[in-house]
C-alpha cells in the first residue's frame, strides 16, 4: 500500500481501528468489508443519486445501491419530502397510520397476484412469514428450497451453520434452481407433507453465474404446486421491482401464491412486505407477526413514493438501458484486452466474474475491483451489483473508463 | 354506540372499512384493535410529547407509548434533529456511517456487562441472535424459556402455534419466573445439552400480574449458569432503559453474558441491539448476522441522542416519579369507589387489572379503557403501559380525573 493510498483512507481505517473493539470482528454481515480487497472503505457518509462519498470524502459512482434498497438513486428529493413530511406529524404510533391501507391498495393495484398485503421490516420477516403462512394453510411442514439460495440470515435459513441446530432445517428439502428432474425428486421426498416451494425471483447465489428462470421451469413449479395444492413463494427481497413493475415473474405469466419483498420497496428505508392472494388470506390472518416497528408510517410513505416515482421516471427502462450499455461497453473493453470474463443476470443486476480465476479467492475479480474503487467506481467482486435511476449516462461512461484503466492494470499482473 | 361517538371515529371507521380488503383481518400484531374494545382507534396520524392524535384528529393522552418505543415523548426535538441531520447526507449506503462504532462504544461505556454490540431491527432479531450466539459458543442446543413469557414472534418464540412445526421448538425447556425448583427441573432436562437460560428483565405476561424477578433468583440463575458454562441471556427489549440507565439487572447486582434491546433505545426509530461479554465475543462474530436495513445510520443517530437525553432529562426518575403519582391516586379511587385492583409491575411500566374480572374477557378493565378512551386517555385494558419523558404532571392530573369518571361509570354498571 502507497502513502497515498493510506491517505486515502486514514478515517476508515481509525474507525475500524475503534470497531474492533466494541463490534466483534470489526463488523457483521453483509456489509463487512472483511471479505473486500483491501482498498475499500468501510464506513460512508454520504450519498447522492448514483454517488456515495465514504467517511474520508472520496466520492465513487456507485454499483451496488446499498446491496440494493436504492432503486431511485441516494436520496431521492421526492421520497426525502415523503419521508420529512411524515416525520413532522410523526412515525411510531400506537396503532399505523393512514399511509399502511393507503399502501397495502397500491401494492395490491401494482402485483398481479396481490390481493392483500402485510408489512415487516426484514427480508428475511418476509421470507419467513411466507413460509408461516404456507404452513398455516395447508397444515403440512415441508418447504422446498433450491441449493444454495440465500433467503434470510434467520437459523433456517442463514447459510451459515453456526448457532444453528439440525431442528432449524428439520423440514427443508434442496432442488436444482431451473430443473425439473431435481423438483421432482424433492416433491417425492415431501410425500403428503408439503406445505410450499420457494424459490428466488431469479438465480443469484453468490460467485456463480446469475441465471433467469426458464419459462418452461416457471410455469412447471406454477403447476405442480397446483397439483399438490401447495405454495409458490416467490422471494423477490432481491429482485423485487428492478425487473418489472409488478412481481418479476408476471415477465414469464407466472402468478405466486406469495410473494416476499423489502430492500428496494423504499428506496433505503426500512421495510419489507408479503404479499399473497384471497386463497391464502384467512392463512395469513391466523400467523401472529408483528414487531414493534412493523407499523411505523415514515419507511411505508417512502414507499408509496417510491413506488410511484418508479413508473413515472420509468426507472425500470432507464436501468435496464444503463445496464446493458455498461455490460457492451465492457464485454467490448475484455475482448481488446483479450480477458475472459462472464456478466450473468440481468443488466440492472449484473455479476461480473473472470474466467479461470479460483472459486473462493477470485484474486483477479478482486484485483480488478481493487484498482476500480481506487479510482472512485464501487464495484463487488463477489455479489451481483444494482443499477440505480440516479445513474446517468455520464456515469457509465465514467465507470467504462475506470474499468479500462483497471483491465489495464489486470492485464499487465495476470495475463 | 351513540351518535356522537360514532361522528368521533368516523374516519377511522371508513379505513379500517379498506383495511378489510387489503390487509388479512384488517390488521395484523400487537398493533391491531381487534382485542380491544370498540371506541379505540386504529390509525393515527400524529404525536407530540405524552399526547397522541387519531386519523379523526382526536388527541389522547398516551401511556402506551407506542407499545414501549416513545421514551423521551413522541417528536422529542433533539431526537428529531438527529435524525434529520443524518437524513440531510443519508442513511442506507454500502456500509454503515461512522455513527455505529460511535452508538456502540455509548453502549459499552453505558451497560456493565457490554463489551461489544451488534444492530439489527427488530427485537425478535435480538432474541434471536442471543439465542444463536449462546449456541454457538456451547455448541449445545438447549435453552431455558419461562412458560408464557413473550420474546418475539418468529417460529421459535411466537405465542400463537399456527404455522409453525413442532422442530421449530425442539429445543426450548421451560421453567417458571421465580421459581428455582422448576428452573432446576428443567436444567436436569437439558441435561449435557444446555446452551443458555432466556429471562425477561421482570415478568410481563400479558394480562396477569407483572412481577420483578425476587434477587435470589437472579442471582441464582447467575450462579447456575456459571457452573453450567451457560450463557445468561436478559431479554430487555421491553423493560430496557426505563429501570436503570444500563442493563435492568444491575439493580440486583446481576449481569448477563448477553443481551437483546429493542423498542425504546432510539425513541420510535427501528433499532434493536445485542450486548455480550467478551466471552462470548468469537461466537457472536461466528454467527452470520445481518439485514438489509442493519445498518442504517438515522436511527443510530436517534439511539445516541435518546440515550444521551434519558440521563441528562432524568427520564427514568422522572417516569418513574409520574407513575407513582399515578399509581397512587389510582388508588386511592379505587378505595373511595370500593372497586378491587391490582397495578403490578414497576410504576412506569404499570398493568391494571380489575380483581374478579373473568381471565378472557376482562369485561370490566375494558369497560373501564373504554371510557377513558372516549375522554381522552389511551390506557390498555391487558398489557402492561409505559410512561414516557414528554408527560407532564399535568397529564397525570388529568389522565387522573378521567379515570375518576371511568371509575364512576364502571360502578354504576357492574358494581
Amino acid at each position: 500500500m502507497t502513502n497515498k493510498q493510506q491517505d486515502r483512507l486514514s478515517t476508515d481505517r481509525a474507525l475500524k481501528q475503534r470497531a474492533r473493539a466494541v463490534i466483534p470482528g470489526g463488523m457483521y454481515g453483509h456489509q463487512s468489508t472483511f471479505q473486500l480487497p483491501s482498498d475499500y472503505p468501510q464506513f460512508f457518509s454520504r450519498g447522492e443519486a448514483g454517488h456515495i462519498w465514504d467517511c474520508d470524502g472520496n466520492e465513487y459512482i456507485d454499483f451496488m445501491s446499498s446491496y440494493g434498497p436504492i432503486i431511485l438513486g441516494h436520496r431521492h428529493p421526492k421520497v426525502e419530502e415523503a419521508v420529512a413530511q411524515q416525520l413532522a406529524s410523526g412515525d411510531c404510533f400506537n396503532g399505523p397510520s393512514p399511509v399502511i391501507v393507503e399502501l397495502a391498495e397500491q401494492l395490491c393495484e401494482r402485483v398481479s397476484h396481490a390481493q392483500w398485503s402485510l408489512f415487516a421490516k426484514n427480508g428475511t420477516d418476509a421470507t419467513t412469514l411466507c413460509v408461516s403462512i404456507a404452513r398455516a394453510y395447508s397444515n403440512k411442514s415441508k418447504i422446498l428450497v433450491a441449493s444454495n439460495a440465500y433467503h434470510g440470515a434467520a437459523p433456517w435459513c442463514t447459510p451459515v451453520p453456526a448457532g444453528t441446530s439440525d431442528s432449524d432445517r428439520a423440514h427443508l428439502i434442496h432442488y436444482q434452481f431451473n430443473d425439473i428432474p431435481s423438483l421432482e425428486a424433492a416433491i417425492e421426498l415431501a410425500g403428503d407433507d408439503l406445505a410450499g416451494i420457494l424459490v428466488s425471483a431469479f438465480q443469484h447465489d453468490n460467485v456463480v453465474d446469475q441465471q433467469m428462470p426458464t419459462p418452461a421451469f416457471a410455469q412447471y413449479l406454477r403447476r405442480r404446486c397446483d397439483d399438490l395444492d401447495a405454495a409458490l413463494i416467490i422471494d423477490e427481497v432481491r429482485a423485487g421491482l428492478r425487473l418489472h413493475r409488478g412481481a418479476s415473474w408476471e415477465l414469464l405469466g407466472v402468478q405466486p401464491d406469495l410473494s416476499a419483498w423489502s430492500k428496494a420497496i423504499a428506496n433505503g428505508y426500512a421495510l419489507a412486505a408479503i404479499l399473497g392472494t384471497e386463497k391464502y388470506r384467512k392463512a395469513a390472518r391466523s400467523v401472529f407477526s408483528t414487531g414493534s416497528f412493523w407499523f411505523t408510517a415514515a419507511s411505508m410513505a417512502a414507499a408509496q413514493a417510491t413506488l410511484t416515482l418508479i413508473d413515472s421516471e420509468q426507472v425500470i427502462e432507464r436501468i435496464s438501458k444503463l445496464g446493458e450499455t455498461f455490460r457492451s461497453g465492457l464485454a467490448a473493453q475484455a475482448v481488446s484486452y483479450d480477458i475472459g470474463i462472464s456478466q450473468s443476470g440481468p443488466a440492472q443486476m449484473p455479476l461480473i466474474l473472470f474466467n479461470d480465476d479460483s472459486r473462493d479467492k477470485k484474486e483477479r475479480g478482486n484485483f480488478f475491483c481493487n484498482e476500480a474503487i481506487k479510482l472512485g467506481l464501487y464495484l463487488h467482486p463477489k455479489h451481483n451489483m444494482f443499477f440505480n435511476g440516479g445513474h446517468s449516462e455520464q456515469d457509465i461512461q465514467q465507470a467504462l473508463d475506470i474499468c479500462d484503466q483497471a483491465f489495464k492494470a489486470l492485464k499487465m499482473r495476470y495475463y
